[in-house]
């Protein structure tokens, strides 16, 4: 039998005590145009006025601990804990308005 | 500015009280050979003898809840709490030993 193996984790393994200077990035699966990642954030956020704006669609889950997307052209940001996801097309320009530092927040992120 | 819009929700919104008969499944994003979705199991397991053999991988993280993963020649099955996750490539035979039931467990699939 030559069955390809399954590889596994966990998102909330290996949590930074405290803030970090930067977010960290584990690439998680790979293929193709489709890439997920676990982010840890420590009350980063995106600077005043920088936009993201991708090439790709993104799927965002908050796995722990809170944070705030702003949308441009939205009037309020959008509070995201626990389980709460957000479907970002391409080029639908978004900032991270503010990350929880502790407990660390967790995000799972797909862009594909 | 015509920009496209992001959808959001909640993976623990709208969960089931008791069990239920079959698991359900939302899909929350698709494209081309791409596919993310909920799944919520109340109990339900891969009968025995059965095995998932799949096309494309499939990535797989338990969001709440506790269940289990049985592949095939592996001598112990993959006990699964929230945070965990587990890289199916294709032909990675596998099935769901046992899923808990109340309160549901709460799956994310990415198909890809």
């Amino acid at each position: 039998m030559n069955m390809p193996a399954a590889s596994a984790g966990s998102l909330l393994a290996n949590l930074p005590n405290g803030s970090l200077a930067d977010e960290l990035f584990h690439i998680l699966a790979e293929k193709g145009d489709a890439r997920i990642e676990r982010i840890v954030s420590t009350g980063q956020a995106t600077p005043e006025g920088d936009w993201y704006d991708q090439e790709t669609d993104e799927f965002v889950l908050l796995v722990s601990g809170a944070a705030a997307l702003q949308i441009e052209g939205e009037a309020e940001e959008r509070e995201l804990g626990p389980g709460d996801w957000v479907m970002l097309p391409a080029h639908c320009r978004h900032r991270v308005a503010w990350t929880q530092s502790e407990p660390p927040t967790v995000w799972l992120a797909v862009h594909f």
